[in-house]
């Protein structure tokens, strides 16, 4: 395969009901993710149609020679901190397995933050899993600093 | 001073546009903030403006006897992950210095608790500098995993 490098295999759209299967199947396709993903049901349709209706968040797909290869989650929230800074925040990014190294991970984050500053953010964040090096390796490439920890809790 | 570790005595509300500059002032009061908040202008008033209109976001002010001396912002993102759960994402949790450890802290994460559940939330979620131990210390024993790795970008 010639590496995918190029705008002109690469494309990114917003996702549409119709891809909601692939993408949460690229979700869970992830040893870290896989055990809490779920398998596909009603809770992803209501995620999605809450996602679709929401001015804040977008589900972003990369295709690769028009097949679904990508998708991540932005949202964009307003805020006073930071001198009233918009904040880009980027949840669920995940490259199909077969394809990670080829650089497509990089293009994907590359649009994302084109659409951060399309929607006048000022800053991009994301979290990542303390078990993901590789990730963190590849955020820190892309220019981000690795500056704060990261909590979760369930309610 | 009696604790405030008294319902009766703190009071959570919706911020209106009057507590602008005193939450300006309370995220600004901070040796982590201070250099990134910037005086009030502006920016801040279209930062309020954004989340006052936006059906996801909501800034929050704690009140001890009726003066404003905390304040946080809870954004609820709907998701496909984590089997289409909502997350409940805080971001801008600030005590008045004056008042830090007496349990404001404490009362004001449970109440975004509370409202995270009303709103259906399954996961809460926030990051902290690394900067600041002691608030890593204060989330985990309110329950909160410190499971990943916080990454920041400008834009």
């Amino acid at each position: 395969m010639t590496s995918p490098e190029s705008t002109a295999r690469v494309a990114f759209r917003t996702a549409g009901r119709d891809d909601l299967e692939r993408m949460v199947e690229l979700i869970a396709d992830d040893s870290v993710a896989s055990r809490r993903t779920g398998s596909f049901g009603p809770a992803h349709v209501a995620g999605f149609e809450a996602i679709d209706s929401s001015p804040n968040d977008e589900l972003v797909v990369a295709e690769l020679d028009g097949e679904v290869v990508g998708v991540m989650q932005l949202t964009y929230i307003p805020g006073i901190a930071r001198n009233g800074a918009t904040r880009l925040h980027i949840e669920a990014v995940r490259v199909d397995a077969r394809l990670r190294g080829l650089g497509i991970g990089r293009l994907m984050m590359e649009h994302a933050h084109a659409r951060g500053r399309e929607r006048g953010c000022a800053l991009a964040q994301l979290t990542s899993d303390k078990q993901r090096p590789d990730a963190h390796r590849f955020y820190r490439d892309l220019g981000y600093v690795q500056s704060h920890e990261g909590f979760k809790r369930s309610l």
